[in-house]
């Protein structure tokens, strides 16, 4: 039992209070959901979670998501109420320029944030990846400890909303969640039937406990609405927390149905959308305080009790988890010298000395080799020395070379199949054809905050997982999406397969990396550079075979900088510049042979990362593109935007600006204008 | 009874050789789902559909998609049996350079293709989209006719895949398939639990079955795997054949899920992951050729008798049909003539006169309103003149503006809510939060052929569906997605919600439209323009309101061309040129006044779609960006990426490249740079 006071139910309504107060002083916002939340994010903060506010980062803590972000005053309300940091002039800042209280909760902003959320289904997806990292986290550190029992041991706590669930995303990653039995993961799905349009019949009647146990979760429904009808409406915070005890220990995934009524107890608003997302209006606040016994002409009340109350009580609550679980860790690490170690290096986001020395080298070959498959060389060679690596693909290992091979696969023991070994504290990820959902969760990973996750599927299917990208990008998460078959070099499985607009698409998305590396040391170089980073990146990898540069140019060195020159003119001084990328660098220097053997000093400038050339010097910039050399031509098969800004007015752009088609690669390339000759012709013309 | 002879039973398995034949032949392909499922597509082709390969386009024809479009042979080679003008040599061409059998079915491109896929998911969240089609316009032309009776009645049939099952946006989809109760749609799910990672339960588990119970679908199961060993495998087309005609005449949507051994029955590599995507080898086809009494030696063999016995067999069914239809069309042509003419006007893809009198004009007016709310108007006032046009939003009806006033809401009777009213023949979509599954149901209602849909949600949440658009671009659909709050002009809802790369990362798709009105005679102009296209647009539309420019200006005629002068420079001839898009036109024009105060003469281009105004004649570009004026500014609130290529060396881009932030639009707009001053100071230094 909960055993709420008159001051925690207090509490609870001047949540309630402060929600609508909050909204109503901004003029725009989401009160509705805060308020009827208002009990079971209580719950959570004080009964449920094992937080403590005064070590927001520690290392026990359970993990706190709410995928409905737009409704950011439940979650801001209990910070305050919880003393996480944030006070009363936040709460009234809110949605304002500078604030720590946002429209939607961002992570690296407001301490006690976890996740940046709003997209719906992204909070609940990424969930899945949390709870994946928790357990890959314990098998890293503590696989023998019994259930609950370990430092490593926590839980991940998920507030959703209808719109959450109507989510295709939140498909793919709860049907993983079942069939990967995360028992460790509780989501709290507010039912309360309103959306924007109003009543979600109207486009939502699928049996949800159904739907959920059908992907093999724990479902429990509890109905707070009783008869549907607001008069026999009863917050029964007992029942909801014995539902979530309950679901700590279990074996698979529980999700809670909370039948609510939006905006509870608002007199006339109370279960319409248009409480959901607008200021109730100052009548309907003071009948709602009139309701709670709160003064309807004051805002921001907050009795001196309540606040002194909440914090204290959480505090003691916090000091004796940490006790507690300080026992643990100590003996823990007095167990595990080397666990210790590791752990202090990936806790301070420290790389293990001599990756340089551990990734291999590839010597120059004409033949040369695809660039996924040098990846995957790559990553098995990483296995030993970056153990916090890891990562599969969405049905395409194969594909992809996203398999370190040896490592066994993160899957309960009893769904290994004849292809694939591994049990429940495995490396390999099987996401199944889910690539959105896979994006999600390897931010969860991310967030999670140990490891370094990574995950493949065809760089065209970059489109399915964009929005996961983008929150990469905006939670600046040390995440590689590996995306191969990166151009019309993937021949046979025509425009549908075929990347065009791709690697363009990609790069517009602020603080993302798109590394498209041109061979196979460039690929060996770019994951060194990437895990440095430790940024958000995009690995676009051929899958056909593309030649070996010379090792010596094709550096760590350089390819961290963006673009160097692989080769340099003749003369020293180009009369022309080629700038490629990926797998037409070896194009433009068939072609740059050609031109010199014209008479015309050509440089070879390789460029597998835009973004990080743009990090470099103006200097730096400069000696690889000397502003002076105005002859210049861009060879990527992509589309031509974006190459303007290079290659300036008298340049030449080679590109591909429609859709591919079902053949060969070699006749693709050809037919597409890929070819030296049109090269050469370009970088004349250029002149 | 499907009653089939021993040469249909040999045509099944002529169909299996034959596509381990062409993937062996091209050396790449998908053989083992084309074997498999031979007997399910002969069956729909020879015994369900009602189709006629004599006249591929009949308007009362079945649909049949192919969901799982990597095995495209399984279509080809009932194509090429049933008589659609697909010969051998075009399975032997399988995947090559201008061949009509590529490597995933593309529609317009091969006769009796309905739909490209390929992405998986796509092609079953479209077949939704053609039922709800086939409703409607069933509820157009001949709502009062009994059901089964009305040339408008026919069915969608479709095949899916593991993987296809498996895709968050089949999720979406499906669920508002059963929401709608859409009796029209059959979908056999070829569960062979194998996919590129061999046996799918390493990372797939749930119980689809009861899964789309929860959805409120009928759900068959028929096991031809027996007990899942490949010895009591038992083919049963009988069982099918009834499922499938239960399913036809359901009130509801129907699941069969049909249980099959993939590449059945190649001798060592049925049921695994090496027969699903890649050539067979000569021995296991030589095995195969063994197993089903074809001689080893021959490739693409197909015995005289086959070939005869499938198209005339078919001949006879489709002429039946067909004769039987045609009595029914001519009665209801008779009955029905305003139908009539307007059926015809469908059929011929014209629009009604008088377009351009329909939409409303705006008077000049310096507070002006939104585009999103302009665009409302737009869709009210041609509610009456464009039967054909119909739409709604992903949730977001009253944010996008979406819905035309007074319009019924498509949705079975019992489901409306006390907001919406309407029927199973209403216009105004309920699309749910479902974006990726709206823009896909899009696709496939536009495939229909009769109609002309949309559907809205905010511009950042293109990310979500941007598979669609692809999708759309690459069929050249019709489709309207109308995304509104189209910058950071959107204000409180912050980086999550606020558009930054998205008008960039939509503008590099091949063959789609972004359009981007400045205020709301565009708006209006801009529906015109995209309706007389007919090509797949983007409507990006501010959640502010923006300044009504001169109407006699910002008119049909000047917005067509994708860019025009909207206000020229004083002396006649521009010192500089002002490029601006939608929310920042207005912006330019203040610029614009404050530069002529200062004796600059300044022209303002309004350019509301790049990719109009790429089409024009180079006169025209010329006339509007005359090379000879080099001074130029872009102003768009979006990434600059793109712009230079219009501005050229020697101009300047005023644009945001970083991500927004929660704060009025007003204050973002300010901070982040977008002040008359800027762009003033922008146009001297490019002076």
């Amino acid at each position: 039992k909960a055993g709420w006071s008159d001051v925690d139910i207090r509490a609870v309504d001047t949540a309630r209070v402060l929600a609508a107060d909050a909204v109503q002083k901004t003029g725009n916002g989401h009160p509705g959901t805060a308020m009827s939340l208002a009990p079971a994010a209580y719950l959570l903060y004080h009964n449920v979670m094992r937080i403590d506010p005064a070590d927001p980062h520690w290392l026990g803590r359970d993990r706190f998501v709410l995928s409905c972000g737009h409704s950011s005053l439940t979650q801001y309300i209990q910070l305050y109420l919880s003393g996480y940091g944030l006070e009363l002039d936040d709460l009234k800042a809110l949605r304002t320029w500078g604030s720590l209280t946002p429209g939607h909760p961002e992570v690296g902003h407001t301490t006690g944030v976890e996740i940046t959320t709003g997209p719906l289904g992204s909070g609940l997806a990424s969930s899945v990846g949390m709870a994946m990292a928790q357990r890959r986290q314990r098998g890293m550190f503590d696989p023998n400890a019994k259930k609950g029992s370990s430092p490593f041991d926590h839980h991940i706590w998920v507030l959703a909303s209808d719109g959450d669930i109507m989510e295709g995303v939140t498909h793919e990653a709860s049907a993983l969640a079942g069939h990967q039995e995360l028992g460790n993961l509780t989501v709290i799905y507010d039912q309360n039937t309103i959306s924007i349009e109003d009543k979600t019949e109207i486009s939502f009647s699928e049996d949800v406990g159904k739907r959920y146990e059908a992907y093999g979760w724990n479902v429990e429904t509890i109905n707070w609405r009783g008869d549907g009808n607001g008069s026999t409406y009863v917050e029964d915070v007992d029942a909801l927390l014995a539902a979530c005890e309950r679901s700590r220990s279990a074996s698979r995934p529980t999700l809670i149905i909370l039948r609510t009524i939006i905006a509870w107890p608002s007199p006339t608003k109370q279960d319409t959308g248009k409480s959901h997302g607008s200021a109730l209006g100052d009548a309907e606040i003071a009948g709602l305080k009139e309701a709670l016994g709160f003064d309807p002409k004051k805002t921001f009340e907050v009795g001196r009790d309540v606040i002194t109350h909440t914090r204290r009580s959480l505090k003691e609550r916090a000091k004796a988890a940490k006790k507690e679980w300080d026992v643990d860790y100590k003996a823990w690490r007095k167990a595990n010298a080397d666990g210790a170690a590791l752990l202090d290096r990936l806790v301070a986001k420290e790389l293990p000395a001599g990756l340089d020395k551990a990734v291999p080298s590839f010597p120059a070959d004409a033949k040369g080799l695809a660039t996924r498959a040098a990846s995957g060389k790559v990553l098995t060679a990483l296995a030993d020395v970056v153990p916090e690596l890891w990562g599969g693909s969405a049905d395409l290992a194969e594909s992809n070379n996203t398999t370190m091979d040896g490592q066994p696969s993160f899957i309960p023991t009893g769904k290994q199949t004849r292809e694939w070994s591994g049990g429940p504290y495995g490396r390999t990820l099987h996401f199944g054809i889910r690539e959105f959902g896979m994006g999600l969760i390897l931010n969860g990973i991310a967030l999670q905050g140990l490891t370094r996750p990574y995950g493949g599927t065809f760089l065209v299917f970059s489109d399915y997982m964009r929005a996961a990208a983008r929150l990469a990008a905006i939670q600046q998460l040390g995440v590689t999406f590996v995306w191969t078959h990166d151009s019309i070099g993937l021949g046979e499985d025509g425009p549908t397969h075929q990347p065009i607009e791709h690697l363009a698409a990609l790069r517009v998305i602020p603080d993302f990396d798109v590394v498209r590396p041109a061979d196979a040391n460039e690929t060996a170089a770019a994951w060194v550079a990437i895990l440095r980073n430790d940024r958000p990146a995009g690995l676009c990898l051929s899958r056909q075979a593309l030649p070996t540069q010379d090792p010596k140019v094709a550096k760590i060195a350089n390819v961290a900088k963006g673009a160097y020159i692989l080769r340099e003119a003749s003369t020293g001084t180009p009369d022309v510049i080629l700038i490629a990328t990926g797998s037409e660098v070896g194009l433009a220097m068939s072609a740059a042979e050609a031109l010199e053997k014209g008479k015309i000093a050509t440089r070879v400038v390789s460029m597998p990362c835009r973004e990080w050339f743009e990090r470099q010097s103006k200097s730096y910039q400069e000696k690889v593109l000397p502003t002076a050399v105005k002859a210049r031509v861009s060879v990527e098969a992509g589309v031509p935007m974006g190459w303007r800004e290079l290659v300036g007015d008298a340049g030449e752009i080679i590109a591909i600006d429609h859709f591919g088609a079902s053949a060969d690669a070699a006749t693709l390339f050809r037919e597409f204008g890929f070819t030296p000759e049109k090269v050469v012709a370009a970088a004349k013309k250029s002149l």
